[in-house]
């Protein structure tokens, strides 16, 4: 229904400009640097041409169709625009500026000239108040940020749907340095049109999309929403960043994106009843969207963890198994077959009990060899398995090696710290489709995730 | 007391190897890498030159006197080694191998063999089973570590002592990333006679060390170790990462370094009344340990935000605010003089409210007027001013501008965001010792601990 939202053969951007002090510089600048293969009309009536590009005095001046308009023009000046993107039989306008319904009535009352300009017509309104929306699989760029800033991920899996543009692109600036990529990225704004019950609906029915991370500030038309997150969630995995749980946060929304917080306990419980992840900070959202998009759920509580250090495997078993500062997770026990299978494979001062040892001298044929052996043990019901940098024997060669059992049973989640060898493993897993996290703490919460979202669908999904 | 062993003037390496596959290969390339000055002294009765050094058939060989021995041979040849060392009255005796108490009844008996030999002599040992220790401002690095794998810290104020090797390798090359320095870093390992206690006395007294990172799986003498950390924390910040929290992970760390764990509920209660913060992973331990190293500690609890993202001042009001899911401090509320200036200081369609938005057109010129305005506010305890970098007015100059104001009154802490810009913006804010942190959660949580901190200070240090 949106797909050509999402694949726009063209684009207008009204208010292109050469000044890097307006926003629709930004925008343009974003927009040609993304290898965007259709066709981009600079609107602006001052200028006949804009960065290399043939520039209209107007939207009526542009000679073919365009499937996507991004104004970027003072909010007063926005609803003539629309007006006239309209009459064109534009179907998407993406509004960037902010100072509407977030500002107060003034706002209010462009808004709701919009929304009559827009009635009854086939033109959709993404935002206002967006930074606009990033689509690598179709290199649509609209982001409202300096080009030289920030970095933007490679065409990936997780869909981000985020109701604050900066939240978006900063989180978005992150997780590029590990090579994350997203299928999209779309800043919903003030919400006037285009919400996020549609952008749900669009991405439950996307091939390129694993998960859904949704960052809102407000809920639009509660009880659809959750009776659609509740039935996408079974197909597709969704988590949730929803900020305004407390009394200070739910003004400060308001006075960011005009929304209206609803009760926190009832949004709680009602993710609950969905068996949607929730997230409390952006580092959560995407880290739990991701293990979610690349493993397997399982539905039990029995941990094993494989380390070449002992430290990091005790730490990881007190926080799989703690309910205090921890996930309330099991450590396995392990079987006294898999014991022995493990004792074979690693050096005699390893440890064969859970968490399993390997020590600074563990090869990576003793590693393939006890994640064979735990491929099979009955008492295991996911593995937490950390790639560790510090020592002589581990190299990037343990991307394979976790890649040949990744699909063989046991759902496996990595765990690698560092910055230097330990930076590119994190890489070399992206790459792979391997969900790997850089720290003890997210790697436990990520097979946390994955467990209560395994857990949810085997009791009712 | 241990001067000498943070400043030898000469290092002997029993074990040094010019083949790779031997430990005394890369603690001997890391020592002659770091840029040490005094006297390496290789020892291995089959060489007569390593790495470019002559070497010696025996410690007895060595002309000059040694200040500190590193034992590189397997755990069976090490008591005759620490026997010759006390004859050669060698101060201290870094011993790497593992193999002792860790692995069952032989390994204690090679240990209690070494402490006979040392018994009533000035020979002290650290180790067995360590990894060995970095000292940034002396340049001495034993890491048994392949030289090319992780990254090591530059010099600075976070004294990091860690019973376990690799948990304290792998938390360096993290934390090298961002420029974040240790003044030292010692692996405890097996605490056959230098342990914790000596270790907290000595950095107490330490001009470079502002706070004291620890990462342990047993406690020695409970009782002296909390009269210890009681005295020590109320003049230099100690935090204390304690893994063997469950029973699995307590039986893991008896078979990773021979600990054996102590109650943790006991534990918990003794950090609390000594005001030390405990951490849970390796993130929240050098984190905290750099905020107190860095910050100002606070005891009341009202928080003032500056953000030029909204949805990352909301995002933060949540977790200041809540107690489930956040940190369970307060919001500040502005004075309306103060919320007055803040207007006067901000774009029209800004927000002076806590968490106060200069919104993408914040300029840093705004940023300085508005932390001026907080720091006059009586209503505001502390403040976590983020430096995002999506915006085409944020610029480097942030870190001048926070600079300005960090010693005026108000604690600050700083978050940021991003990979690109973001990640420049925290080496730079590290620099300068500003506490900067890569996430919201990981910002608030460094936020708590401050004023953890600051209250136990102010009603009970």
């Amino acid at each position: 229904m949106l797909d050509q939202f999402f694949s726009p053969r063209s684009i207008a951007i009204v208010g292109a400009s050469s000044n890097p002090e307006k926003i629709g510089y930004a925008i343009l600048k974003n927009l040609t640097s993304s290898g965007y293969s259709g066709s981009i009309y600079p609107v602006n009536p001052g200028s006949s041409e804009i960065m290399g590009l043939k520039t209209y005095t107007s939207m009526a001046q542009i000679p073919g169709p365009v499937d996507l308009t991004v104004i970027a023009l003072p909010a007063s000046k926005t609803p003539d625009e629309v007006r006239e993107c309209v009459r064109l039989k534009v179907p998407y306008v993406i509004i960037i500026p902010g100072g509407f319904s977030e500002t107060g009535e003034e706002g209010r009352i462009l808004e709701s000239r919009i929304s009559r300009a827009i009635a009854g017509s086939g033109t959709r309104i993404i935002g206002p108040n967006t930074v606009g929306v990033y689509f690598p699989h179709t290199r649509v760029n609209t982001a409202l940020t300096p080009p030289d800033r920030i970095s933007f991920p490679p065409p990936g899996n997780i869909a981000f749907i985020s109701q604050s543009g900066a939240l978006g692109l900063l989180t978005m600036d992150s997780i590029s340095e590990y090579g994350i990529g997203v299928s999209a990225f779309v800043n919903l704004g003030n919400k006037l049109d285009v919400n996020e019950l549609e952008m749900i609906n669009h991405f439950s029915a996307d091939p390129n999309t694993g998960s859904i991370a949704l960052y809102l500030e407000s809920i639009e038309s509660g009880r659809q929403f959750f009776d659609l997150i509740r039935e996408v969630n079974r197909r597709k995995p969704i988590v949730v960043l929803k900020s305004g749980r407390s009394e200070a946060s739910a003004r400060a929304a308001s006075l960011h994106t005009g929304a209206m917080a609803s009760d926190d306990r009832v949004l709680n419980g009602a993710l609950c009843q969905a068996g949607v992840a929730r997230a409390f900070d952006e580092t959560e959202l995407l880290d739990y969207a991701r293990v979610l998009a690349y493993a397997m759920p399982f539905s039990g509580n029995r941990i094993a963890v494989v380390t070449t250090a002992g430290g990091v495997g005790v730490i990881s078993a007190d926080l799989i198994s703690s309910k205090i500062n921890g996930i309330g997770l099991q450590m396995a026990s392990l079987s006294a077959g898999t014991k022995q299978k493990i004792r074979e494979s690693i050096v005699a001062f390893g440890t064969a009990e859970n968490p399993i040892d390997l020590t600074a001298d563990g090869s990576l044929e003793s590693y393939d060899r006890v994640l064979s052996a735990l491929e099979t043990e009955p008492e295991v019901d996911a593995i937490l398995a950390y790639a560790l940098p510090q020592t002589p024997k581990m190299s990037m060669e343990i991307v394979d090696v976790v890649g040949k059992h990744i699909n063989s049973g046991k759902p496996i989640v990595v765990g690698v710290i560092g910055s230097k060898l330990g930076k590119e493993l994190l890489i070399e897993f992206e790459r792979k489709k391997i969900a790997a996290f850089p720290s003890i703490h997210r790697s436990v919460k990520a097979l946390k995730a994955l467990h209560d979202y395994g857990k949810f669908m085997k009791e009712r999904g």
